[in-house]
């Protein structure tokens, strides 16, 4: 084993962040350092956190996470910034928040922008929580800003993810997508002490009757899964047995909190009870699987092809004189070739 | 060449249709048939547009089209919602849309919902794009509902990207995040008649002045770029001389549409002319053929390996007793001695 992957385990700080930076710039060693940490890893709690900028995210999980160390549970958060593709304010952000929490041993807080890569970000993300998992951390919060797919990743690689309003802002059913039911375990209405709460946590709570029942299996439609089913041991009795609370918090003031911590943990245990939990597990290595096999093939490829090849394909693409599957069909007889 | 190739390239709005369907559902025939389309793409202009809901996007659209069916240009919309990953307003939302715009052949309007695919929805909307261009429609709109990465998606596919804020909404910093400005070409600060706009319209420029320039050749990371580089004859001398303006709108009033319709037409002749066309058509095209290679590459793989075989390498990765790196390995040394 490495030092480094010992000192992870050990709960170094330092060497955490220095793999997480390993991992985010696609440091050569972090895969044989991630694979010495990985039997270390499955221990953690994944709670997701996500909702619409301005419902005040960043504070509740502060709270949680405080809430959480009061129990002596360690805690770690990293906050995902898909929209930016270029960092910038996450550096920022991380020093507000770590004043906040700061000179406890029991956190650990990172945030993490996209770069510009698409798939590069939720890999990257996926791989910071088995080192934070492999280094004891006990809950593991994934926090994101904005709405879309990203939710969506979140979805598959946390346990729980909770969903967060704001009175106001979930009145506008545009604001409340389906597929923002679809992926929430937890809905938290935060900044509850302002005007508007009930109605929005009554229309929360009447679209959830309105037949937006979780159906998280759905989720996973990537190629492997074409060969292989989830073992799926308990969907018909237990996927419908998770209610779905909606929950009132005012994070600035501290109230509500503890309900959510409830809920998260009987989630967890309805996770444990249900086998749903070993179905997701599954369901995100195989997604992962997928990635770094897509990763892999695609530079063994690239690195089997003749000098410009790639380009001069590129330029038959842009001048209309090749079309696009005749164009992979072409590369893949050329990589035969050189074989 | 395919009879539905031929109906497509006569602007039969059935076969056009019907083709997206197939590109939707994976249909086997669907590449043949868009490989018999592709030497008569590349002349539509893919116009981009996005921003949070409640800015009126949709109504945006819908305006700018009839303003363009008015100087007789053809116009394909397509609606994309990544934050459903299972339809079902899609189709809603057509009937609405289609009564405004109804009983004019110049206009097609699709909507596209994600259905629980990652990379499938932009496969799906970069190949809707392709049949509609084949088509002949002039301009092509691609509407998005949500912030985050399914924008930085969009910019790359667009060759034009307008982003929509409405007053009130911009006053949040958060609203207008850093990705979001970096994928604007032209922003459009629509429902103009509401109080806040002048303020809204301020902070967008301020922000714009901070000199959060366009970067939009930095989006790019993927792997095939790494042993190609961009053909980039004009970065320096062009890349900065589109001026992103800041126009107001009110859809629903009817106001504002032309100076939109004006700076898109301008966009696109800077793009011609500054050479960042061909720059941005080629990212696409290695974009395109990188994301076609990895499923092909994929699909390979899983053929050549045993029954049961990747089932198995998950079971060990789920009981940790396998290592992920380790894993990827395995497997393909078992693809190689089958081969």
């Amino acid at each position: 084993m490495t030092s480094i992957a010992e000192q992870v385990l050990s709960g170094n700080k330092r060497a955490i962040a220095r793999l997480i930076t390993f991992v985010e710039n696609n440091h050569p060693d972090a895969q044989y350092i991630l694979d010495d940490l990985y039997p270390h890893t499955g221990r953690a709690h994944l709670v997701g956190v996500t909702g619409s900028p301005g419902t005040g995210k960043s504070s509740l999980v502060n709270k949680l996470a405080k809430a959480y160390r009061q129990q002596a549970k360690s805690v770690a958060i990293i906050a995902v910034d898909p929209t930016s593709p270029f960092s910038g304010g996450a550096i920022l952000g991380d020093r507000i928040r770590m004043r906040e929490l700061a000179g406890d041993s029991g956190i650990f807080i990172r945030s993490m922008a996209s770069r510009g890569s698409l798939g590069g970000l939720a890999r990257a993300v996926d791989d910071a929580i088995k080192v934070l998992d492999a280094a004891g951390f006990e809950i593991i919060f994934i926090e994101t800003v904005g709405a879309g797919q990203s939710e969506v990743d979140i979805a598959k690689t946390a346990h729980t993810t909770i969903v967060v309003e704001a009175p106001g802002l979930g009145d506008d059913v545009q604001a409340i997508k389906a597929g923002i039911l679809e992926i929430a375990d937890i809905f938290v209405v935060n900044k509850a002490d302002r005007p508007g709460v009930e109605k929005t946590v009554a229309t929360l709570k009447a679209m959830l009757e309105l037949g937006h029942a979780p159906t998280r299996h759905m989720l996973h439609h990537g190629q492997l899964m074409t060969v292989e089913s989830v073992s799926n041991n308990s969907e018909n009795s237990a996927a419908n047995s998770w209610e779905i609370p909606v929950l009132k918090t005012s994070a600035t003031k501290e109230e509500g909190i503890g309900p959510v911590i409830a809920a998260i943990s009987q989630h967890f245990d309805y996770l444990h009870q249900s086998g749903e939990l070993a179905n997701r597990t599954r369901t995100r290595l195989i997604d992962e699987l997928e990635t770094t096999l897509q990763t892999v093939l695609i530079e063994r490829l690239v690195s089997q092809l003749p000098p410009d090849y790639l380009s001069q394909i590129v330029d038959k693409l842009a001048s209309r004189s090749l079309s696009p599957y005749t164009a992979v069909q072409e590369i893949l007889k050329t990589k035969g070739n050189q074989e």
